[in-house]
């Protein structure tokens, strides 16, 4: 008989407290629709009436039907008031969502120095106020506000704290370890202390400020505690709130609890990628469970391990939370990561043809030189493509030039002439651009579309520039990496030159030709062109 | 009396096996030194001998001196083979450093699998590589491969590798959850075991697969290691490493232990930033301990408590580990940060005069658009200078053009053409360089020492460019930063633009203004001169 545990995401309101992030009303509802998808037990949306778009949010999911349970959040009543006359206590009623996060104080100090009350008073708070919302048939959980810091100073006020939410007829209590700072040891024994004090049953609020979060989250769930709180990627106040992403996988994976519906976990890679999208917030690659690197192989033992059997270096099966394996190619890399990243993309190199050799040793030399193909597949494929004959050329590159001007009143000014040669014409193009490479970027696409209209879907994504070695400033070698995007499909190239135009110049020309050999792929451009058609109609 | 626990880097080897990491030569020494000065006990260069730029580290570092010991890595001896003939040992000795680690295996698994021979067979092959390089008196460390998952699957085998390195003299066996997918529980339980079979010191290596690095290395540490391997900022292949800028302080400040001594932990945060910056890999604004949103506010109670008692929020002081509090919304922010800043420079400002409040006013201004003056001293000095009046400049600026040509045959050319005023005097020159902002800096150059003769001993140091809002790609904002150097004095501007060019421009205009003004400093200059010929000669 397998446990189970209550994620209760809060990516809506705590999440929104990290720095940087802001959702906006349709923002969240988008969220709101995947974390019903995947599975969650409780969405938070927000704060009912503090701000225009918790309001709007809160409106709009009327218009929907949900799984998860959505949930308002606000404080306990005022001091020395009456909770029926709380304005934040009617407007969570109004919200007209099944439960509701009630914030109290757990910790003396907070009682003194934050709200400047009485300790009694603070427990009249917590007990009106809960009793006020089941009045009205919420689900009523109590947030107890820095339980462990109050544990650790006053143990007797966190246990009475507990008791008062327990006899108000609360249904959850969720300690929270709000300012992040506790150690897995002392939220085990504080939780196990909460345990054997009430009956009700009891969650986990952890935060990151230790790099803790999501292993204090594990240790309170084993110490009993039967809801998780917590956001998407980890975003929120400071260094972030605990980690859905990284703990529902191992709670159902590794600890045997039952969270969500096996193939809902399938699902937990697009759900964080899309937050990370709708957010504008970048996912850092190396983001367990689901960044893109989390199942990404470099050393060049390990890629020859990793070949024979997957489980020498992967502690799960990718696809079991919806992310891949994936081979980088780097001069830390022997051979072999060379050809299976060429039997990945589809060509298969004999290790013992001399052809393969030579394929091999100009990317060694290339990667002398500065280039990095672990982070540009398309130029890797261009380059395995030219050399086993398999490449075309769409265009022939006859020259540019780009003028750049600067005013004393710091106007500037980029624009680029590009001349190439397609089918025997010659095309001559003009762009300007809010800067050299812009105005190439520009200047190559007003070219080409023309005779292949189908770049005009096609756009940049990503564009980063490396200085390769710093010792010549000015003159030294630069690497630029760009990533770029059309219907879906993600690819990325390089250029490495002591010009950083050229070098520009180089990875822009390798993303457009690789998007045009995506022509011979024209049926699952179709196909995707269709999917991204029901999308967004 | 406190424990004292090694603090084992290996930001330069298994650091670099993250995606999109690759350190140059120089950018190791330069790394290296920093963590030698924050007092870190081991610092792993590389793998002697694998590639160049290995090679070439182990060289260079023979002409420093250093207080941490430097550790070179390499596996044990091949199978069927002798160590005294093994290449890899050998280079490991040649490498002229105090200590080796040696990769052995300690799963059967993978003995089975990715070796491919016997269990004795890698037992000796530990056992002789230990043996051989303790011979050539090298301090000695067993990273013990997958010993998490090799114990899990067959403990007896597993403390069979720990007694065979024990008997054959090694100074630490370091137990690595190679794959990360082991949960504290499971680390506190094999270590204690570990603990109780073998008498040498033990270490522990851990992977963040399941966010739980930091965790399962201080679960280990309470169950007796004695020595933590990691990275800065935790990056490592895949998820990444073990990240000490969270170990670190958790260790000191919270579990007691004795790591660094007390003021050199407050170099922690501007370690971490110089190495993300020399890495150039983004730093979350959200990294626990070191990074710029760890300690900022941004909820209205949050901050309201917060200015009552920082304890409210903040789970230790931030200057404890070098970093600030920050609030994200109140007009108070980063005030104190520039008072500070100013009085480092020599500029005594009064916090209640009108005219320093437009100052802070115009510096947060500069930081919203993208400036960043922690790197950028000479830059916040000319905009102090300007701000009090006194700032006279030595030119002004009337207008550049730059173009730049590319041919088919890839030969491409820039050329820089300045024009600006010295004395009522209108300067025009042209310059070529191997790149835009090359030809920019000849010609500025060019235009100067004309009037400015010291100016032809000033040489750019540093050039980086960051891109800082990814989602516009090549239209995106940039951030130059650009180190400068005269008579062993060394300053750093900034620039901020849409157009790479312009914040090139902008960046290298204040690093050659700074130089005139230093001018004033003349005397000082002499003495630096007089000191540099004292070094050099």
């Amino acid at each position: 008989m397998t446990t189970s545990i209550a994620i209760f995401d809060t990516t809506l309101r705590d999440g929104t407290q990290g720095e940087g992030i802001s959702l906006s009303a349709d923002d969240k509802i988008k969220i709101a629709r995947k974390l019903n998808a995947l599975g969650v037990h409780y969405i938070e949306g927000g704060i009912p009436g503090s701000n225009g778009k918790d309001i709007e949010f809160f409106h709009r999911a009327k218009t929907y039907s949900w799984s998860s349970k959505l949930t308002a959040f606000g404080s306990t009543r005022r001091k020395d008031s009456r909770a029926e006359q709380d304005i934040s206590l009617n407007r969570m009623i109004e919200a007209q969502v099944p439960a509701a996060t009630l914030v109290g104080k757990s910790w003396d100090f907070h009682v003194h120095t934050a709200l400047q009350t009485t300790l009694e008073e603070n427990l009249a708070m917590i007990g009106d106020s809960i009793a006020y919302l089941k009045q009205a048939g919420l689900e009523v959980m109590l947030d107890a506000e820095h339980f462990f810091d109050g544990y650790k100073h006053n143990p007797e006020y966190a246990r009475a704290v507990l008791r008062r939410a327990e006899e108000a007829g609360v249904d959850w209590i969720v300690m929270c370890d709000t300012n992040g700072g506790s150690l897995p040891q002392e939220i085990a024994e504080i939780v196990t202390s909460a345990v054997q004090t009430v009956k009700v049953k009891l969650g986990i609020h952890t935060h990151n400020d230790c790099e803790l979060a999501v292993a204090n989250a594990l240790a309170a769930v084993q110490a009993g505690a039967l809801q998780v709180q917590g956001t998407i990627n980890g975003y929120g106040e400071r260094c972030g709130n605990a980690n859905l992403c990284s703990i529902i996988p191992t709670l159902q994976l590794k600890m045997n609890y039952d969270v969500l519906p096996q193939d809902q976990l399938k699902d937990l890679t697009s759900v964080a990628r899309y937050v990370s999208e709708i957010a504008n917030v970048h996912m850092p690659v190396n983001q367990p469970y689901v960044g893109n690197a989390a199942f990404a192989h470099k050393g060049g033992i390990h890629v020859s391990a990793i070949m024979k059997d997957s489980r020498t270096y992967e502690h799960i099966e990718p696809e079991l939370v919806g992310n891949t394996q994936r081979i980088l190619v780097s001069e830390l890399a022997g051979q072999s990561n060379v050809l299976s990243k060429a039997a990945q993309l589809g060509y298969e190199l004999d290790a013992t043809n001399p052809e393969t050799r030579s394929i091999i040793d100009r990317i060694k030399e290339l990667e002398h030189q500065g280039y990095q193909f672990e982070g540009a597949d398309a130029s890797l494929e261009l380059l395995l493509r030219k050399a086993t004959g398999q490449f075309q050329d769409a265009f022939t590159f006859e020259s540019f030039k780009i003028i750049t001007d600067m005013a004393s009143d710091d106007s500037s000014c980029s624009e680029a002439i590009v001349k190439l040669m397609i089918d025997e014409e010659t095309i001559l193009t003009v762009a300007e651009g809010n800067g050299p490479v812009n105005a190439l970027d520009n200047a190559l696409r007003k070219a080409l579309v023309r005779h292949y209209p189908d770049i005009e879907h096609m756009h940049l994504t990503d564009y980063k520039v490396r200085v390769l070695d710093e010792n010549d400033t000015t003159a030294a070698k630069v690497r630029v990496l760009i990533e770029s995007t059309n219907f879906g499909s993600t690819w990325s190239t390089v250029g490495v030159s002591s010009n950083v135009i050229e070098a520009s110049w180089e990875a822009l020309v390798d993303s457009f030709r690789y998007a045009l050999i995506g022509k011979e792929k024209q049926s699952l451009l179709s196909e995707r062109k269709e999917q991204l058609g029901i999308v967004n109609h």
